[in-house]
């Protein structure tokens, strides 16, 4: 993981942060009993909540009913309810179920219906039982530790196959602070959302605005810059709760400890995001693609997101074909407005870096080499535009046999 | 193939129509001597010449020279020179090779470089040798034919696994005309742009201005319909002669005749856009999406090509899995307005008809008839918006293993 300076990764993750506890265990959703399908993260007292949602005009009910109750409460929650194996989208019956199940963790908890955030994730369009989760409420509730992060991280993961967590402490204007989360996610990931389902905690204090904007200003330049094939999400949520248990002076000013929040949020949704990169569907290598000198950000981001997202560029990082053709095809086609004539482009890994376009034009490059390069399983692209001074940076992976195989029965 | 009243499917491709000769050989472009790589198309007369070209930034040399010649002319050719193997694409000396192709056709047929129009498919960023082309031009010409098209359409094949040729035979205010074409491609192709080498010849006499309408308005909704993997080419071109070879008055008024014209365009556009699709890299199934009912045809449009383009989708047709959570969620990001709660949507094939979403939520279907469906190699998905009278269609293909071994290593 990459080192920032004054930031301490911990572990821990959505139990990092003071004052949370979490939960999972299997309650029936899913049939392999060795995996959790049913997950509780609750704080021990009421939490500043910002989140953020899909783009998709289908949105899973979740969805639905996690905005109608934040809006209720002006932004404050104490607890999140989420299951995955079924994304309870596209079924008549299922606000009715999101809120059965905010209701059932209210009632066990001794909380408002309101205060619960509901997340649900898996297959579109099957009616979600309520049965199994209704059975296993006051068992999921009993087990609730300020350990438990690694149960509830097994709970909502799909065709994931590693649990995802990042966290850090760091000093808040003279006060230690803690923030931490969990994602899940494999598949059905790409940019202009949320994406997929990821929880953030903190013990620090901060005003529900800012916490609000730091959340879109980070989702901006990490989970919206991660594409693994394109396709939006229905279900797709970030939801940051800020119990402030850690003490200290509310952050209610864009000044420095906005700065330094805002960049513990960072740190951990970006590594969350390599992550879910690393881990998509099928994946044997991630890529990061690096744009630099844009003339604005925006730029950056849609020629950086354009790279990561192509298909064929993905097939031949999995073949470790140097087929930089491809990078520059996707640079092409991105919409943004630069001069291609002046792009220069590398690719890079461990092994070392290989320049292989200059001003738009292909360079001789040495295929040994770009074999010992593209043979490490952390690719980077690096782009620059030589029109500005902006960065940034895609997240995505290779296409593979595996991606088709797991695609071609998700059901099963 | 479609039936359309008036018009007859003939043989011949881009010779059908009288006056253009092709011919094709292996100029040692391609290592395999058995596969064409240099094509050659040439009509008796000059020709009123239209064409349309990728969008994307990065665009081969031969793209650049063609536009400058048919600028030159206002729109007239003779003579069609296309090689593939190489995209002669992001080369410092790309355009002096491109002109040179085109010089080299215009002395061995005694016409002017301006009245060549030149197209590369291939690998992007290698030098395009022009000995090759130097040495077997000769031959070229020698062995044009009226009955070359087999071996010109040989010629542009890459990862095309089949030639793709289409004609028809129709009245045109009284004469007898004929316009074929042939096309290639396989992968890099998406939407919005022309998609990959088209060349299409008619004997029909049409006014410049009005070629260019009809090209227009039918790769609308034929090429820029077609997605095998949401990546645009750097290398697309869409090219119609017509030579007015069959004699009878000028279609220059956009009345009737214009009509029976845009329709005989459009019927060999989209069946060679079927053709396109049902070869797309690695695909054992062709996927037409037919969206109805849409307030505009934009919109009908944008959401059929969102739906084929959705790789988790594809991956569900290659796996005979009817889920169709994936569309609607492909249908739910697609760019447009309109109401999902009102979309219904059928999945399917010789089989019969499949409904599996009404309203925007899903119906009991039975898994057994839904594999008989999805067992079939046409597959179509029929979504109505329920929101005005506009229909489209989009095709695409389904993504398998073969399509990552593919392109895993393309160069080699």
């Amino acid at each position: 993981m990459e080192k920032f300076e004054g930031y301490e990764y911990v572990e821990g993750g959505v139990c990092a942060a003071k004052g949370f506890r979490a939960n999972g265990l299997n309650c029936g959703l899913n049939p392999d009993k060795n995996k959790n399908d049913l997950a509780l993260l609750v704080s021990d007292t009421a939490c500043q909540t910002a989140a953020v949602y899909t783009t998709n005009k289908v949105k899973g009910a979740p969805i639905t009913v996690t905005r109608r109750h934040l809006e209720a409460t002006g932004g404050m929650s104490r607890a999140v309810i989420a299951n995955s194996k079924n994304a309870n989208t596209c079924n008549a019956d299922g606000e009715k179920k999101a809120e059965r199940m905010a209701e059932l963790t209210a009632e066990a908890l001794g909380i408002e219906k309101d205060e619960v955030v509901v997340a649900s994730t898996g297959v579109i369009g099957q009616i979600l039982p309520i049965e199994p989760i209704e059975d296993h409420i006051g068992e999921l509730v009993q087990g609730l530790s300020y350990e438990g992060n690694a149960a509830a991280v097994n709970a909502i993961m799909t065709t994931d196959t590693v649990p995802k967590e990042a966290a850090v402490s760091f000093d808040l204007g003279g006060t230690k602070c803690t923030l931490g989360g969990m994602a899940k996610g494999s598949g059905m990931i790409h940019p202009n959302m949320a994406t997929t389902l990821n929880f953030i905690t903190t013990d620090a204090a901060i005003s529900s605005i800012l916490l609000q904007k730091a959340l879109q200003e980070v989702t901006k330049i990490t989970y919206n810059c991660l594409s693994i094939d394109g396709d939006t999400s229905t279900n797709d949520m970030v939801c940051v709760m800020a119990n402030g248990v850690a003490g200290g002076q509310e952050v209610s000013e864009e000044d420095g400890t906005y700065d330094v929040f805002r960049q513990a949020l960072y740190i951990v949704m970006m590594n969350l995001t390599r992550m879910l990169a690393k881990d998509g569907e099928g994946a044997t290598k991630l890529i990061e693609c690096r744009v630099s000198e844009a003339k604005d950000l925006d730029t950056a981001i849609i020629v950086a997101k354009s790279v990561v997202r192509s298909p064929l560029f993905k097939c031949a990082i999995f073949g470790e074909d140097a087929n930089w053709g491809r990078i520059l095809c996707a640079v092409g086609y991105a919409e943004a407005e630069f001069d291609i004539t002046r792009v220069d482009v590398d690719l890079a890994s461990e092994a070392g870096v290989l320049p292989v376009c200059r001003n738009g034009s292909g360079i001789p490059f040495s295929e040994e080499f770009a074999k010992e390069v593209l043979a490490k399983d952390e690719i980077f692209v690096n782009i620059s535009l030589h029109q500005g001074e902006k960065t940034a940076k895609a997240w995505g992976c290779d296409l593979t046999y595996d991606y088709v195989r797991i695609n071609g029965d998700y059901r099963s």
